[in-house]
């Protein structure tokens, strides 16, 4: 037994990363336990999802990334229960963990708000077993298709993408891509025109978080990726081969990639504590859950106002990175016997990427990029986010060697033999 | 209908691809069959197993590999059934092929020799889902035992390798690299002693095909990397947490990995045409079936005589690849009304690769190389196999990021969400 203060860091996403490494040179014991053995940089499973990058370029070992902090343990396990007021966390297949301190960077998962037949058929984008899940069934389709006809005539290489916010758009462009960039020459008997890709938004238009200019250039630049755009439309039902929106019509699609909708990861249904709209957390300005002193929530599930301009700041990569770290802190200072302080954010921008050469940038502020700059500042801003200077450089290639060839690597079906 | 002769190719390795490739200036049209989307890269298997690689490092794209031949097509589906008299192929899932010219370079496959327990519980080591399977297994062993140290004690991070030949030393090479290097340091609360890691061969000598020398050293440099080696020794049993040697020693270990035993593809002892030890075919000086003219066989089930040498040619990556390009060029041959040549190997030599800094090559003159040189060869020959430059820059790129770090970014398991 030791002595020392122990945190327990539950989840690997950016939020629980940027605590655990913070808390490197603090007199603790940190656990980080997660259901994976890696990390996951979500801004880019839709390049793992259409081939551009692979595993290792989207999935960090987690171990990897606190090799330097000798106060720091890494779990692989599923988390069960989380009791507040016994302040221990039980799990699957591994003992009960009990804390001092607590960081909550649970993330979001996916909700299909009761869509009919989403959960049965429909592929979510939120991780890297998801993202995998979409390339093995959009190859399989297409080389389904190539030796039978009807398949194509049945819809089976069109994509139904539902959501116009950064993951739908992000997808469907990324699609796009693939399709007329790569499968045009794989399958040069499949006519191009048979392959439609559908983005369809509930909302009067996509990117809804950005400004009408950055929506417009967006809508122009999927539609020049010959990606359908359909906006005030709901999806109704969903079977294995067909979409149904609301207004009745019918979408033949054998795929249909669900980029809407996340809510608060569900263990938190279960603390006994109030929770916001989209099962999230309210947090004080030093990210502390009220009324339980040294539990510290963050990242997506947590509803962060910033301490400087009093906003309610977006779920981002770089909004749960910065506020883990600052949770971090708080907790070295606290057992430092220093005050904590409030958390105030250090904008990046809101970004997405549509395509090649094709991206948009608006800061809080207002300002706003396109294009090529934007796609640069796209591009700067998740290489800050990579976690090491490995990834950076293998990213740098990767998308320079994509740039160049326009190839796809990762378009290949590596499932178990027969 | 097109009035071309129609060039049947099944089989998408080395020698697969050297024929497709090689017929692309011919006047033919070529359908090459493959069970996977992909050409695997198998020298590298053993790096992806030990997550030094990634899947699209070793598998890539057979699409890909054909797209600027527009005489050529790709299919994916198993082979069920070949007629050489009725010039006839059937599949699984894709309508039956004839052919004017056939091209049989379906590969070997593993055999475990009637090992009791070996085909429900040993980790083969001859396809890209083989090696996943085995890595998965290790990652899944070692997060276990770091939960529940009597799974230590149970041997369960005991690693037992069968076969002294390039497979196996390769593997128990990389796995001690990856035990000693990185899961020392992923898992400092286990000690590396309980992981044992245990190279077993029948023979007097591991690497049988290589001179004493290079013998000596490969066993030196495999216990410098603590791997223990074991020759003299026949596997009697495998149970999922035991091995049993003929001796009767018992060895406690999880994870045996079977790196001995290949027989040509299962598929040629229905051809009704007489066959070899391991069910190999012998092929005539221009690498055509005996009896039946434009039938070519090339590759692993393949006995090739070299007609300078008159010696036997082992199977090799580069035999391979060269029986299948001169397959091609004699297709071409027979197309364009000339005479096929005798098939003559221009010697890369035999390589194996124990760990960082220490391979050896032997040139069928006779001529040796090991250490830093000889892993300098490696690299050269197998740079010169990979299919595209895109294919060696990666490689280049991702080695001597392992050699700067000794990281292995591979090291995760990114199996279906729960």
């Amino acid at each position: 037994m030791t002595s020392r203060p122990r945190v327990l860091v539950l989840g690997g996403g950016f939020a629980g990363i940027g605590a655990a490494r913070k808390l490197g040179g603090a007199d603790v014991d940190v656990v980080l336990v997660d259901r994976h053995d890696y990390h996951t940089f979500q801004p880019l499973l839709y390049q793992l999802a259409t081939g551009l990058l692979e595993t290792t370029a989207v999935g960090h070992s987690l171990r990897d990334l606190v090799k330097d902090q000798d106060n720091a343990v890494i779990h692989k396990a599923p988390i069960t229960g989380i009791d507040l007021d016994a302040k221990e966390v039980s799990f699957d297949g591994l003992a009960p963990e009990t804390y001092d301190y607590l960081v909550l960077a649970l993330g979001a998962e996916v909700t299909f708000f009761g869509t009919e037949g989403a959960a049965e058929h429909a592929f979510p984008m939120y991780t890297m077993a998801h993202a995998l899940r979409l390339k093995d069934h959009v190859l399989e389709r297409w080389e389904a298709a190539d030796k039978d006809a009807d398949l194509v005539e049945d819809g089976a290489l069109n994509v139904v993408v539902v959501g116009g916010g950064p993951t739908g758009v992000e997808t469907a462009g990324a699609l796009a891509e693939l399709y007329r960039d790569n499968f045009a020459r794989d399958y040069p008997g499949i006519s191009q025109e048979k392959a439609r890709i559908v983005l369809v938004e509930a909302g009067d238009e996509i990117f809804a978080m950005f400004k009408p200019n950055l929506q417009k250039y967006a809508r122009e630049a999927l539609e020049k990726r010959t990606v359908e755009v359909v906006t005030g439309a709901r999806v109704h039902s969903i079977s294995p081969t067909r979409v149904t929106l609301a207004s009745g019509e019918v979408i033949p699609a054998h795929t249909l990639v669900w980029g809407a909708g996340l809510q608060g990861n569900s263990l938190v249904r279960s603390l006994g504590i109030e929770l916001q709209h989209g099962d999230r957390i309210a947090v004080g300005p030093d990210l502390e859950l009220p009324g339980h002193p040294g539990v510290f929530v963050v990242g997506d599930i947590a509803v962060i106002t910033d301490a400087r301009t009093g906003q309610a700041l977006p779920q981002l990569g770089s909004v749960a990175l910065q506020s883990g770290e600052h949770a971090g802190e708080s907790i070295a200072r606290r057992v430092a016997g220093k005050a904590t302080k409030p958390f105030s954010y250090r904008d990046k921008g809101t970004m997405a990427a549509i395509g090649r050469n094709a991206a948009v940038v608006q800061m809080l502020g207002g300002r706003t990029m396109k294009g090529h700059k934007a796609q640069f500042a796209w591009r700067t801003v998740h290489l800050a986010l990579l976690p090491t200077n490995e990834d950076r450089a293998k990213a740098v290639v990767d998308w320079a060697g994509s740039e160049l060839t326009h190839q796809r690597v990762g378009r290949i079906s590596v499932g178990p033999d027969e």
